[in-house]
């Protein structure tokens, strides 16, 4: 018979946050972004949030390796200002096999603000490399313009309701230094969502990106958008082409936009 | 019971276009194409139009994600020159989930004026890099031959019948610059076809490229082997080989050809 | 009812050379070998030659879309010198669908010059870029040393029994001009045959490679293998790296060899 | 009916080592790792050990291709020092269409001197890409720091308890010369062992790399996040970015760690 824990993660329905992870995961591991048990993905359904946990494989990973941790009470525990200590957190289910992510209170900073439903750790290689680029450039930056998929992402988190970037809009994302414990990065991903009130996203420099969005879709979506363009950055600077370009816009006589 | 709207996507025919679109656009999400909901895919079915929605996540689209239009409804409404005009289009089946496709009107003029059966639209990151190394050498056109791929191709649209083109033939496919909405692009890529009567495609810079055909399975095979061509030509230019060539053909001593 | 002719191909077992082909394809096609319906495959069994039509997508292609070809009684009728001319071709089964591949006389080449059992021709890029590297070198001749998967390349044809090559052997891979009609590349196979009589592989520049062996396995592996080294010799170009070099053999106080 | 030797391999258990072996090796495939019958894993389970066969299609292996070896009356039979002679080696179940791989007295090693319980080897092109990159700098050991996916490989073997590298760590991975024959390795493969008694996998110049862990799941997240940097570790080398840099710590002003 299931405990109240099981129950948590027991859902027919692929749609359920307990078996959207382990499918997304599975995905993301055929993209080298999870590799050798690295990154993660968290959903926030109401008041839990579920997490994969610490050193699983990410392709083999079921339902029922996730952590559930309760969003209210673990708020009321913290009662304070700064990143979520671990020992604040109230998890709800807790599989005896693993430990927690090291990435949970980077998962909780997205959650709690940006009101984000889900977010997504990857060590993709081309956002590592991007990085490094931007290193010897000494910058802590990520710009690029012009290229079409910059309209998978949403202008502003603030507010989502003006819609996506536009063609010739700059992306812009912040870059921070990576720590030697990866829950300390928590405190610097929140001085990035404070200077950057409009990202969804923050590269850790020689380690990898944290997506987010207000949906699981637009989290996927924006985080496939951006390794695309991690990709395609990484061969532009091979081919000695820059990331930024002015590029007048190109107009039709009769713009069928809006008709 | 189903309604007379989503009878037209619904069939046990895995040949249907209901079904062929999202088989279609699985299979290009795996090779990274229509990453992060871009790109798309439009087949014509006698009077009917089935087009991939906006904002789907292409490898998990289904038949019922797709809308259905009536060509001859939207030409009697549209009853002029230029661009169909999004309030121009009647569609039979809309799904309300999401919005129509901003291709819509390229892959209109794919059917109208060059009587493609299907049309495809990706992101592909090896298209994108040609357009931008295009664009560095001041180039709206791109050219090879001598390479035996080239062979995948139609020779020309007004006359299929001619076959396709020949090893030593140069493939050339017109650039179009991007517009700020894809819709606009539409003017731009018809007056690509006027001007490139023969062109099964038309690459859109710094976005990706339409590719058409006179049946889903030459649109497929001509999209994959233009993609393939992208791929080396990216390649052959981190090796410094050109993608032009004046090579002398090699005959042997007795043609096996025609007997 | 099933005819004689479609007898030919049903057969429940994954080893059939009907069901081998379409399962082999499907595998290249998603190793980019065989994209817009590039390529090919060919497995003799006896005096029945089992070949992959033209024009067909390879990863949807089914056991029914095979040509038979009749080997015995096309000898008889091409009783002569040179490639087996199209007219002398006697197949036992035709579908209607397609029409013959023009590597046709390729194969038959492999099977009729090399007693091979299976013979495989691929467009894979790698291949493409090594014969274009060769060739802006003014070379005719791919040769690649000491590096341990040329270890899955048996000696030589005509001694099979004498095993494969070792770390510190020259494999070497002739390189035959592309022919405008591909099956008037045969000529030049066969000399290419003669003049290399230790060789499984032929590189066609521009244009991709062909390789058998005496087992559908073995002639795979060495398609793999292949591949493989020509990936590697790309990237090793890229980092200035040579192809062969003059390595004095390691040896251990105490080989394990032979105990 | 089954024979005792049959048994061996039978098992309707997913984690069954000869369930297991067939299952990694079909992935490993997919990552290029074992191409062309090249490279091969191993699991030791109490007295057994289960190997991949000599000469199998990696992707294709099933439970019943693999070799199962007695550890304790091979190790009786062997009653001496340096490595396991062939003719030492007892086999308790020996598959008739297979010949032992030239692997084995290198798993043997990983097993005897070690205590590992799964070693696994590929032909990865990126690890050989790395010995050539270092082959050039006259170099035998990899070095790299600083990279997040370093966290995934324990600290060291004889102490694997205090648990895993750190980001700034260095990861040094030993590489040996290839010999001529595969089992000649051994006994360079056991002096790298004794020289970098922390190292959990070496690397072989122009070869690829040995990969071992105190568990199958271990070994594997090890290979994988090796193989994840040697691929960083090339795109590095083309972007001129040097592997080992001396990066500052970051530190928040308040750390999580611990909490």
């Amino acid at each position: 018979m299931s405990t109240n824990e099981d129950r948590l993660v027991q859902s027919d329905d692929p749609e359920h946050p307990a078996n959207l992870i382990p499918s997304l995961c599975a995905k993301f591991w055929t993209l080298g972004w999870v590799t050798g048990t690295g990154g993660g993905a968290s959903i926030r359904d109401d008041d839990h949030v579920y997490i994969a946990p610490s050193g699983v494989q990410k392709e083999l990973m079921k339902a029922e390796d996730l952590y559930v941790l309760s969003l209210p009470e673990t708020l009321k525990r913290h009662n304070g200002e700064g990143p979520i200590r671990p020992s604040s957190r109230v998890y709800v289910r807790s599989p005896s096999r693993f430990k927690p992510s090291q990435c949970t209170p980077l998962f909780l900073s997205a959650f709690t603000r940006r009101g984000a439903r889900c977010c997504i750790h990857t060590h993709s290689p081309h956002a590592v490399l991007v990085t490094l680029i931007l290193e010897q450039a000494g910058e802590s930056e990520f710009r690029i313009n012009n290229i079409e998929q910059i309209k998978g992402f949403a202008r502003g988190y603030p507010h989502a309701e003006v819609g996506n970037l536009g063609y010739h809009d700059t992306l812009r994302i912040p870059v921070i230094e990576n720590t030697a414990h990866e829950e300390d990065l928590t405190e610097f991903l929140e001085e990035a969502m404070d200077k950057y009130p409009d990202a969804y996203a923050v590269l850790v420099r020689r380690h990898g990106v944290y997506v987010w969005g207000n949906s699981v879709e637009q989290a996927k979506g924006q985080c496939e958008s951006l390794d695309y363009l991690f990709q395609i950055a990484v061969e532009m600077r091979k081919l000695a082409i820059p990331w930024e370009s002015d590029i007048k816009p190109t107009v039709p006589k009769n713009s069928l936009k809006g008709q």
